[in-house]
Order: structure tokens, then sequence, then C-alpha cells
């Protein structure tokens, strides 16, 4: 059974995000996200769990836990063989193979996926959706409806 | 179960090709190498049909196919859930990106996945060895054995 | 009065080049399309002349020409002060920039602008419509009707 | 009449912006240069609009004005058709296409234009002016006159 | 004493190759330009050569050759522990980097290095150049003066 | 004598940028190795100075220095006719260029030279080593031995 990894931080997941599980859920055994555990986010990282965790609940071969230290590490705790990498056409490529060649180098076994978000999720990215929801723009289509709610409670004035 | 299908001309089949089929059977149950249908190439299809299956015999869950017409017709007679492709450092990634836009675009359900190869086929393509053992130069680091053999034969004077 | 010529091969006109030609014909007076002459097209330059202009005959401000030669000496000679070339995401935006320097440097006063296509429009090159209509591949949602006819004319045993 | 917005932080103007708002200038009806507000900049959002407007005052034409919030909202309420961006060959053309593509899905009605610099001005961004006035460095080639004032009383002492 | 070589088809030379053996003469002891014999070019190999070697007779330390056969069997048959590859801002850099490491896999003593030519030099590849000719523009402000004179020879008519 | 310059914060130095070392030091007379002043640093400029000393001690034509101001400075000071750069097959090379764009302009008699790492250094960068290092792993393959005991000293816990 192939386990595959979704790893990243998510702050907070968008319907990018979503896209990229689901394909990999049609062609992994199991999909574990991954949310990495940091100081320097709008969410929590008990928040980002928990808004990933709802806004996948219904894909049932899906499992979201979060992790701290690298993440090759976590893949192999969690007897991951497969790290998912989500492209946007117009993604930095270059640092995720630089960040694919790294993790290679300390876990051999370990493999690297690069899946291709739909067309309608290329511009969506969480940290836009934070600048968005800051100046009061409305997220409805860009993010999960239990993330929606969740942005309103960060930013109550706006 | 999930089949993947990792399409090209592979004229001929080098080590980069070996070591993504390697990377893709380990995750995925089935590997469906499928050589294009080409005039253009310097093997025969029959040709480099063969020179595939004989370089990935050992491995137990790869099947060598040929195929004419469109990638995705190919995928979805052969009931591949997963088009594979090999991405070097240095691959025409845009090129790559493209064609598998337009490939979901015809047949939604087949999803693209990229691997990438191991470092030291960074260099290696097959317009390459073509040019090289054009040149009369050894390619034994570069390709399986039994390609090094059919290299000669096709340029004997070299 | 800024007229804006929009150069290219356009073999067959697609969606993604009427797309653009609707973007440049709300933001400049007058929008001409000139379409290049070739030998090595699929459509005679005449026959691609009159697909793109049944295709945008609904647009007031555009007008369909063909040119042989520089697109500069054609811009000067039709009094175009803008140069408008289309940008898919995965363009090789590279190679436009080149052309476009390179026109610069003959022509300084006409001015080079690229527009961007519609996310929808993203996969779709007249290469790859010629490719999937060699194929006997429906090409409905990727071109105007005119050219769905023209296609099945041209391939007419797919 | 088109108005096209031509928005940054110009943290200070340089020979490069005044370049764009000249080519906009002869291809839109009305240029209007908006000065993003920021705290985190050298000069203040006055000095960085007072800085603009001295440097493109002989351009009938155009109109330098400052803004807060989302660049789109900007827009809109200017009454701008187009949102100009100029590019530098080694422009990050990614970071560009991505912020064009969100603008246009939060406001479709407003295009996003790209044009290119010319070529000596290549090299010239606000960071590396700044960097170069922090030692000392002579910029008059790089920015108006007015600008080369302004960043001696910046960093007198050098 | 390093000698470096400078090898490529320059069909015909263009004052950006001329401003790369400029700089490549300023820090290598000996430059050896190489010209690559070819079938498919506009001018012979031995017009090549006798155009580059016009251009570049007055700096010293500048010698001009053709080769057939790999570039670097010529590097080292002629001594030359450098390859010196021109770079143009929006130089394909990927292929550039691609031929740099095979050549290296098969020459591991013969180093690549990138000059950069200079930006007025940007837009101008021998390509063009030819287009140029073709189509009776006047290039005497990117190709040496006996480069003009023997396209006008080529195109007598335009 | 061709004195080449090779400028970076080197923090730490990596087997990457010793590997570039040993190509200029084969291409130029003299190397020198030049540690750029900053406070931001995980290692003082002294330590970083003395770290990339000790790796390059038994090259002969190579000195370490470290240095303060702009890069251009330092190099017109020491004699320098050359910057050397490493390159990885995946490095940001727009920023490469543009910044060598900027120091030509600012002393146009220093030539910038890129050099690329060998393969197996592809994905090594001092950040990334930091981050290893930050989390107790294994660095002994990466950077010179004297740089894995400075590490160990610096992560003492890990």
């Amino acid at each position: 059974m192939t386990v595959a990894m979704y790893p990243g931080t998510f702050d907070p997941v968008t319907n990018g995000h979503v896209d990229i599980v689901q394909r990999a859920a049609r062609t992994y055994e199991q999909v574990l996200v991954a949310v990495a555990n940091s100081d320097s986010t709008l969410f929590t990282t008990e928040e980002r769990t928990q808004l990933f965790s709802d806004a996948v609940a219904d894909i049932e071969n899906v499992r979201v836990i979060s992790y701290s230290g690298l993440t090759v590490d976590a893949a192999q705790m969690h007897g991951a063989r497969v790290l998912v990498r989500g492209l946007r056409a117009i993604t930095d490529f270059t640092a995720e193979f630089d960040m694919a060649l790294m993790n290679r180098s300390m876990a051999p076994e370990v493999e690297s996926a690069f899946l291709m978000t739909s067309v309608e999720h290329l511009y969506v990215s969480a940290s836009r959706i934070r600048e968005l929801a800051n100046f009061g723009r409305d997220c409805t289509e860009l993010v999960p409806p239990n993330v929606v709610v969740a942005l309103q409670k960060k930013f109550p004035d706006r």
C-alpha cells in the first residue's frame, strides 16, 4: 500500500490544496496531509490542521496530521513512500525542484511526485487569501466554506 | 489498482528513462511504458519497444507496449489512471505543463504526475545519445547495455 | 486614435486568439488583426484571414488583414502604434521578449503590449488544434464554430 | 477614453519607471500613476508621490496619486480600464502573471497590459538604487534629477 | 597559459559575438573562436570562418578556426581548458546548461564559462540577422562592416 | 595576470563553493574568495572567512579575504578583472544576471563569469545547510570537514 504525504503550511487551506488532495486520493491508497508546525502563521498549527481536516472530511482515504522538524523525517515516521507537491502553472518550480532534490539526498526511498492543480485554482495561494481577507474581500470561491467562516472571525471588522 | 502509463518516443531508451520507470514501479501497482509510434526516429517502433522491454525485464510490475494516436486515448484504452512524466532539473517544464493541461482537458480522469530523475541522469537525453553515437562516442554509462549494442549496430563505422 | 495590431500566423484562429482580440478591442480604439503570409501552414493565408475575419465579425472596432514581410513594416504601413501579443501563463515569454526587443530596435515608435488570455484558454495553441483535428478529436470548445467546420473539411476521414 | 493605471511602490521612482509612463502615455489617453501606501519604505508615501509627480510633470496626460488597499479597488474607483506593468527582460514574470490573474479574478473588467522598459533600464530597480545610494554611489544616470537630490538628503554622509 | 575556446555556428558573426570575444580576450591568454562545420547554414563554413576572422583581426590573442565533430573533441585537440559561451539576458539558459553538463561528462577537464553580452546586443541573434537581411533591412548596427557587405551579396535584390 | 574574485556570504562555505573555487583556480592565475561583511548571518564574518580559508588551504593560487561595501568596489580595490559566480542548474539565474548587469554598469572593466558546480552539489545551498544543522542532521557529505565541526559547535544539543 502506497502512502502519499502532502506537506505544507496551509495557512489557510485553499480550494487549490483540496483539489490536489482529491487528485492524490484517486491515485494513491492513502493520503496523509501533513501540516507543518510554525509560529509565524496567521492561524495556529491546531487551527490549520482542523481547517484542512474539516475541508477533506468526506474523502475516505485522507488523514490530516501536523508535524515538526524536517519533512522527510515526518514522511519516514509515517511510512510515506511519496511526497506530493501541487504545481500551479506559475509555481516557482525551481524552488520545488531544489527542495525535492535535497529531500531525496536525505531520504532516497521517499519519492517526490508533482501533481497539477486545475486551471481555475491557478492564481489561488494562501498568501493572497490572507491579503484579500485582510482587505475585507470575499473569498467564497477560493477557499472551502469552513475557511470562509474562519477568515471572517480573524478579520471581524472588514 | 492504479495503472501508471509512461509515454514517450524513447529513441532510444536511456538510463534516465529506466530510472523513472524504477521510481514509478515503487509507487504504482502497475507501470505501462508506452512507446509512441513514429516514422521520424532512428530506431523503428518495434526496435524502440524491444530495447525498452529488455532494459526493464527485471522489474516485475512493468510492461512495455507501443501505441499510435493521442496519448490520452492510449491511456484510456489501457485503463491508466496516471500519466507519468520524468523531469530533469533542466527540463523544459513549460512544454510539459502545457501538454499535461491539454491532456487533462481531453481526459479529466487521467492524472499527470511528474517524477524526478536522479541527478546523475540530468544531462542524458535521447537526442544527445544519438548525437554521441553518431560521432562514435562511447555511451556505456548513459544507456542500458542492450542499447549500447544496438547503437553500435546502427553506427558500425564510427 | 491608437491603432493596435495583433500579428500572428493563426493556423487556425483559436478561442484564445479571439479572447485576446476582445480584450484589445476594449482598450484600444482600433484593432487590426494581421495574418502573416506563409506557405508552410495547414490553411492558406486567404483561408486563415477569412476564418479569423468571420470569428470576430461581431466586434465593431476590429479589422482583419494579411501581410507579408516584417511585422514592424506592416505596423508602420497601417499606422499601428501598438503591437499586441497574447500571453498564456505558460508561454515561452523569452522568445516573445526577444522578438519585441528586435521589433523595437527597428521601429522605436511602435510599442509592444502583452495581454493575458483567460485561464480556460491556457492550453489552447494552434499547433495542438491541428494535432487534435488530425486525430479526429472534437475541437468544439477550443476554436470558433466556423473553424470547427473548416477543420472537418481539412480532415474529412477522421 | 481609456484610463490606464500604473501601480507600484516606487521607492523611489527610477528612470525605468518614467520610461514606462512615457510609453503608456503614447498609447493610452490618460495615465494614472498610483503610488501604493506603505510603511516599510525608505521614502514616505507623500515623498514617493511627490517625487514621481515632479519627474513626469512635463507629460500632459499623466497624473500621480497615492492609494491604500487593493490595487483593483483603486483601479475601479478611478475608472481605470487597464493596469500597466513594466517588464524588464529579467523581471520575475511568474510573480507578475500570478498577480495579474488574481487581479482579473477580482475585477474582470480591468485588463492587465505589460510594457517593456528600454534595454538601458534593464538593471535599474528601486531596491538597487537604495543600495547604491546607501553606499554613497552616484545614481545620476539611473533616476530623475529630483530623485538624485532626494537620495542625497536621505544619505547625507555618504 | 589558459586557452579559451568559443564554439558556435556564427551564421553570420554578429556584433554580439564580437563583444563576447573581446570580453574573453581580456580575461584569458588565448581565445580560439571555433566555427562548427555545418551544411544547413546560409554561409559556408569557409565563409563563416573568414567573416569572423576578419571581424576580430585587430584583437591580438584571438584566432579563428573551423571544426567538425563534437565540440569537446575540438577543445581537447586544441588544448582549450575553457569553453566560453555568451549569454544574452534572454538566452535559453536551460539549453546552455544542458549542453555544458553533457560536455563536462565527456571532458571533465574542460570548464564551461558563461560571459554576458552587453545590453545593446541583447536582441541580436544570427537567425534574426538572416531574417532581416532576407527582407532587405539594413543590419549596419548589428553586425561588423564586412558582414554587412557579405549579406548584401547573398541577398542582392533586396 | 588575471585575478578572479569569488564574492559571497558563504554562511557557511559548502562543498559546492569549494568546487567552484577549484574550477576557477584551474582557469585563472589568482582566485580571491571575498567574504561579504554582514550582521545577519549565523557565523560572524571572521568565522566565515576562517572556515573558507581552512577549506581551500591546499589550493595554491587562492586567497580568502573579507570585504564591506559594494562588491565592485572590492573587486577594483584588489585588481580583480573577473567576478566569478557559481551556477547550480536550478539557480535563480535571473537574479544573478540582474546583479551582473548592475555591477557592469558601475565597473565596466570587471567581467562577470559564471561557472557551473558539479551535479552532486546541485541541491547544496548554505541556507539548507543551516536548516539541516538546526534539525541535527549530519552534513558530512555537503560541507568541508572543518565546517561539520563548526556546525556541531553552533548547534551542540541537536
